[in-house]
């Protein structure tokens, strides 16, 4: 089986305009951003409230999906590390995983509190964070 | 942008035969599983170790991707909820997300305790549970 096809379900919009600026995770200072729905995925989010926690799942577009093995945190003295070791943005299929509070859902857009995606990152989907 | 294009990492090998007797989620009864990884991408393995947590992103092969709103848990009295607020398969993009223990690695093998996902199920990544 496979390959699959994934289709953007929304896109983040944030002050953060390229990766050498981004926060390696939302923990490490990330802004709150938006994400924007397309239109035909409206009725998904319908249950979705302020205040609940979300997993959000972007399409990593700047990724370098032929890398193996990469030096954690880009810090050479880390030995190089399988990258399904790390969470690396490069890797086979880059599709980050991204925790965050709901701050807010108006009409196509949700409010988020500190998400670590630069603007433009196509998401691929959102689940309710149940786990903790 | 998009759509995007998924390879498959890896696979299942599970006592869970169909989606019908699988259990909703991993707490629920699961059982501890295989992961078979792609030849090509066994060196992406390099430091994963067992005791560790990690996240395996499924592909939900025999989801219904046209699917907007849902009962959750297949309970009628549940109000009909959009997608993105459940963790139905059904949705979108159909991308599982499974929180495991790594009981083992042997050559191309992860074994892993606790999984819901059936035989045969694609894996699109692996990262490191890092929260909580």
């Amino acid at each position: 089986m496979g390959p699959f096809e994934l289709a953007p379900i929304g896109h983040v919009r944030s002050v953060l305009k390229d990766r050498s600026t981004a926060p390696r995770q939302g923990s490490e200072g990330a802004p709150d951003a938006l994400i924007e729905i397309v239109p035909e995925f409206l009725d998904c989010l319908d249950g979705i409230a302020p205040g609940q926690e979300i997993w959000i799942f972007t399409w990593l577009h700047q990724a370098r999906r032929h890398v193996r093995k990469v030096h954690p945190r880009k810090n050479l003295d880390n030995p190089l590390t399988g990258v399904f070791a790390t969470r690396s943005p490069d890797r086979p299929n880059p599709i980050g995983l991204h925790r965050c509070k709901v701050l807010g859902v108006h009409e196509s857009t949700l409010t988020v509190h500190a998400l670590e995606a630069i603007d433009g990152t196509p998401v691929i989907d959102i689940k309710p964070a149940l786990e903790c």
